[in-house]
């Protein structure tokens, strides 16, 4: 038995934007019902080094699959500029739920830009007005491409507003996608005022007033990752149907952190979280709707699910490296 | 920059057993000083395969040298039965602190005996007599033979009685090391005899009583990793001088955990932990000294100090086969 190892462009390669965002529904979903298991994220801080570690181990049952894993990923602040290296790398170990055979392991880091990509995805398909045609886009970084694409997988996305501070991300941004969308730089007002609308920054000041944003806008707040960070302001927060990933993690880390640590906004004002909207225990967007914001963190089920996704993707057309890590090929035969 | 892959043959050759021991003990001495990060080991619980996987992520700084990583491993019963698999895989993610990229990935399951050996031995040399001559091993499975490689490392070991009930691991064990050590079968009692002992079963009822062991006996219990689990009787564990890993992980799931639960053995009864003697804190074996005990549940940093020993031997060999995993080659320099 091999382990298959996965690159950064086999992932990009199998992580098929449709299947990925019904297995991240189908993971918020098993987390709905309870059909999961999801220690809390483990967190090695390094402040010497302005960088942190993250582990995140899942177990997911989605009836028809399930799947086990765990991601390590990092936050290192100071990578791009002293190391030339990313900021977040992540690796992630695919393992088989019944034996724990380790079947792949693969580049963390576009399976996170893709499942997140999905998560939006999933929560726009349920939040967002039907013929949603315009998405605004705040923040150019890496996360901002997946968003694009598993947006408009969903809606019938024609025009992009694409918003950032750095010019030469956001000609980055124009040239990827102006083959296919009709699509360019804009403030982060007109990037508010389309139908859906992605925040993907790492600020700590809200960059989206309650004035900029339309009235039936729908957003998904993708930055907010840790204590302290905050794209959208409190007053969109609170008009919002505001939908949450996990209430742990969001009161902790995600948008909501900060107005949720001041008292500024409570339990009340959570509608609820993406597993009751995809299980239909609650209604997502209705007639009446106006704002809806999703705060998405990032669970470790949807790294499992994504790299569910892919290995099966990969290991059907032969791709990727297969490597006889533990040992077991010849010793061991099932 | 690339990924080293380190299968089970790289980790065997390159978990130089001396280098391992100093690591090791390095590790055990920056957990006393808190120069450790370790978060506790996140369990998932899987009875409907008779499994569990456990993550186990740590960084440490030892002083010349840091690291990081992450260990992926699982317990699954039936494996070995019903799929021709070891119970316990592991899969080991070790990376640059100061970057966080991952400089190799590494079977976890020839690194957990090799570090769990390590242990064994970084104990044994500060709490055996000196001039340990013989050694019994309780259990002739998988983690026995590295109990043999470690102890003999820093004793003058020349004889060696080695208990099962399964003949052929007893055999396996026996033609393994006949060439270089007086090896023998033998009873529990006589492998508890003799100078030191080291017990290395999944056992829920001691099998190690008062009476076999010898006056002056130093025994590493290194099997118990789960809530009741007891491989040595009460009586043992109260007379002897008891040094525990990790007051936690021994509470928990230790060898003392069952007497611990049932309050017939309390904190007073512990003497310290391996920290504190390797720190010179606390003295290891005095004149004055009967039994001793080695209560060893297994630290992530321990993994971690193996996997640096590990990837460094092999870098500097050329060992391993170095993967692009984060597609970083030539889009990054450093």
């Amino acid at each position: 038995m091999e382990t298959l190892l996965l690159d950064s462009e086999d992932v990009a390669s199998y992580a098929e934007m449709d299947r990925l965002i019904d297995a991240v529904e189908a993971a918020f979903a098993a987390y709905e019902r309870g059909d999961v298991r999801m220690p809390a994220k483990s967190y090695i801080d390094l402040p010497q080094y302005e960088g942190d570690f993250r582990s995140m181990p899942a177990y997911l049952d989605v009836g028809d699959w399930d799947a086990a894993g765990v991601k390590w990923v990092n936050v290192h602040t100071r990578n791009p500029s002293e190391y030339g290296l990313p900021t977040v790398m992540g690796t992630m170990i695919y393992s088989e739920p019944e034996t724990a055979f380790p079947r792949a392991i693969m580049d963390g880091t576009e399976l996170t830009m893709n499942r997140t990509g999905a998560a939006a995805a999933v929560a726009t398909d349920h939040l967002a007005i039907e013929d949603a045609r315009s998405l605004g886009i705040v923040g150019a970084g890496v996360q901002a491409y997946t968003q694009l694409e598993a947006i408009a997988t969903i809606r019938p996305i024609e025009e992009v507003v694409v918003s950032d501070i750095d010019e030469d991300r956001v000609g980055r941004f124009v040239e990827a996608f102006e083959d296919r969308f009709a699509v360019r730089e804009g403030t982060p007002a007109e990037a508010a005022a389309c139908d859906v609308c992605s925040t993907v920054t790492p600020v700590e000041e809200p960059i989206v007033t309650r004035e900029m944003v339309g009235d039936r806008t729908h957003i998904n707040a993708m930055g907010a990752d840790a204590a302290g960070k905050h794209e959208i302001a409190d007053e969109v927060l609170l008009d919002a149907k505001l939908v949450i990933d996990d209430f742990e993690q969001c009161t902790h880390s995600g948008e909501i952190n900060v107005p949720w640590s001041a008292g500024i906004l409570d339990a009340d004002d959570v509608y609820g979280e993406i597993g009751e909207i995809v299980t239909g225990k609650k209604p997502g967007r209705t007639p009446e709707d106006g704002l809806s914001v999703f705060d998405s963190t990032g669970l470790a089920i949807q790294d499992v699910a994504a790299a569910h996704v892919v290995y099966e993707a990969a290991d059907a057309n032969g791709a990727g490296y297969a490597f006889d890590l533990l040992g077991l090929a010849g010793r061991f035969e099932t």
